[in-house]
């Protein structure tokens, strides 16, 4: 048995619990559930009790002296942050294509000089397991920094059954031995593989056949998702890949409308995908669509950045009754970063969404695309312990004071991973005596 | 007399360190002085000296066994950062004020609202000296956290006397106390004060016959910075502030062609300032005159994302012959950041710069813009031993890795200010045992 933890007088205590249960767009989208004054009982992990200082001081009483408390006065509180997109699982860096491309070499160069997408597949195939784990738990140590307590990952870097199932294994051993919690998705249909070229039919069938029956026999992965664009995996091939794939158990995601309106929001829309990725050029047709069927738009506002894409319509998205999640998409080509607050800052700065939709768009809506909101997303009793302490005093600070990570403390299942990030308090440690 | 420091086996020492004299540009600008296996020699607050490991070892043999020794194998290496360009002195917070913008407030709402730089300049005027320090404090140490060592102010939320010279001596005062160097610019036409509404010239003279002969008497400042932009001060307004600034000792600089193109770089090559900032519009008559005249370009990246503004043409300056340094502009209004690694990011993602010529702008070029490449900007024997120890192993990996604070380590004139951030060293940190 761990000692209880009293978070007690925070200034703003954002628990995101609210009535609506399921994904929020439109102006639930704008409720966080706030707290002024606002405290946490945590026990064995869980959240046992929600409320003011008061509330809770009167209500645990008799367990107050056990406790570890945690005064976090002038702080804001918050779930932990849920990145529901993610390639965080690959082999080798390239920081050296990123350089080749800004002194001006052009996309063939950097073909021809080994980069891009199949880079990364080569290094990722090449990598050993036990590499490819030391690699991920860098980034994963780096997301929790950031206040990220919950991962999403895909496979996608093999495009071969082999390096895919690898990627599928490290992230099933991470789940058991790292704090944050991986939730893996497979992506075998992420780009055809050079072998495939022109016979894209042909690993279709390849991946329906061979791949799938062994990933769902070892319960490998939970999604299943598709980069349906052209000159990658048309609609009718994305459409009977998730379709097989939710014969084997599979939930249906979908990296739609990235490039061109290829309709992809449409199909996620059709196939019942629980959540439509990048959306950057989706129809209007795709938005109400989505909207109709309850499909979580998963944004990701980095990788326009990154790209100089012009980033997606997260306004109006969510004024058409899209909801809308965020999220790093964390991969070595488009978009390397583990920061979820920089991405709610670029929601607001790119996107046009206010503090509160991007909070709820890292937290509660982003465990809806990840079919988690029961366990996360939102401070509710009986719910995991996954909480973040920030060094700003409320939700819209954490906005507006943007490009730095505000993060104090988090705790995953009530285990404090990390603390003692610098804070008001200790200003005077940098000031030299005169 | 303190302990020798001895930093020693990084895997990239970037030493910014060449035969070029002066601020760089062109090819010069891609010159980052490269060591492997680098080494760097402290005493007294001074670098010693600069070269691989083994020259160093060799040198101070006698002296190893007194050494504090750092070994910084895996770890990039680099100069101190400079921002040269910042209103880090100011006071309150528009947080709320950022979130009624992406509600749908209109800009007349926000100023009805109390809203706007005068917000600023109200908070400011009413903030005590004690407020402004503390204030001031939490975002220097911010800065120190985020690699920067050097960090020019701005008065300028005063619009009257008496606060630009109480936002002048905070920046003395925190000179004297505060670890971070200070370099303290006069900006009373930063605005035009609402009780001078119509009467801009009668300003100008106020300005002029009233606070530049104190400024210049208390020695509050060692430059002297205009707004000149359309509907703000003229570019004849601008240079009578500067000429005049020039008999009384304060170098120009001049906030130029933000908003539309105005002349603003063309006069700053004209009177002579030491650097022109913004630029997002500058024409290609004033960059050529800047070229000439060799005005140092300071690139604010970070503003014209929040603005949500094409960035300045830092790639275009550059190979036209313009040094270019890149800042923050921490602002409370366009720019609320602290983030100098971001800036460094966004100067390659925004503005096409390779990642060398970034961590030249952000280092040797920004302390030339703020006249003191003498003494900072490099590693080289002689100079104050200003330095980062970067959690990245290389300059390509430090601007592509983007969005997250890759500092581990920072020394201020030979103390270590920043210390035991995580490093891939310590990565099981955060694994837990099955």
């Amino acid at each position: 048995m761990t000692k209880p933890i009293w978070i007690k007088h925070a200034a703003q205590l954002a628990t995101l619990a609210t009535d609506v249960k399921g994904p929020r767009s439109k102006e639930d989208a704008s409720n966080l559930g706030l707290i002024e004054n606002g405290s946490l009982w945590i026990e064995d992990g869980i959240i046992q009790a929600v409320g003011t200082t008061e509330e809770l001081e009167e209500r645990y009483k008799d367990k107050l002296a056990q406790a570890d408390i945690l005064d976090a006065s002038n702080h804001l509180v918050t779930p932990g942050l849920v990145d529901p997109h993610t390639h965080v699982v690959y082999g080798g860096s390239r920081e050296r294509e990123f350089e080749m491309r800004l002194e001006g070499a052009t996309y063939m160069e950097i073909m021809n000089a080994g980069g891009g997408i199949h880079a990364t597949a080569r290094m990722t195939r090449e990598a050993t397991e036990a590499e490819l784990m030391e690699q991920t738990i860098c980034r994963l140590n780096s997301f929790l920094e950031h206040g990220v307590t919950t991962v999403e990952g895909k496979s996608g870097y093999g495009m071969n059954i082999k390096t895919e199932l690898k990627q599928l294994r490290v992230m099933k051993k991470l789940q058991e031995q790292h704090a944050i919690d991986l939730v893996p998705t497979f992506m075998g249909a992420h780009a055809v593989p050079p072998e495939f070229k022109g016979r894209e039919d042909e690993f279709v069938e390849h991946l329906i056949n061979d791949m799938l029956p062994v990933v769902a026999a070892e319960k490998l992965a939970e999604f299943n998702d598709v980069f349906c664009e052209k000159g990658v995996f048309t609609p009718e091939q994305s459409e009977r890949i998730l379709e097989v794939g939710k014969e084997y158990g599979l939930i249906p995601k979908i990296h739609a409308d990235e490039i061109e309106p290829y309709g992809g929001a449409e199909l996620a829309a059709k196939v019942g995908a629980i959540s439509a990725e990048h959306l950057l050029k989706a129809s209007d047709e795709g938005i109400e669509a989505m909207a109709k069927a309850g499909t979580i738009a998963c944004l990701l506002p980095a990788t326009a950045l990154y790209l100089r894409e012009e980033a997606a319509q997260g306004r109006k998205m969510i004024d058409a009754g899209v909801p809308v999640a965020i999220s790093t998409d964390c991969n070595p080509g488009s978009s390397p970063t583990t920061s979820m607050p920089l991405v709610m800052n670029l929601a607001c700065i790119s996107m046009r969404m206010t503090p509160a939709e991007a909070l709820t768009a890292a937290t509660y809506n982003a465990a809806c695309a990840i079919n988690r909101e029961k366990q996360i997303g939102s401070l509710e009793a009986g719910k995991q312990a996954d909480v973040v302490l920030w060094n700003v005093k409320n939700y819209q600070e954490l906005q507006y004071l943007f490009g730095v990570n505000h993060v104090h403390s988090v705790w995953k299942k009530g285990v404090r991973v990390v603390s003692g990030k610098q804070t008001k308090a200790n200003v005077n440690a940098h000031v030299f005596s005169e």
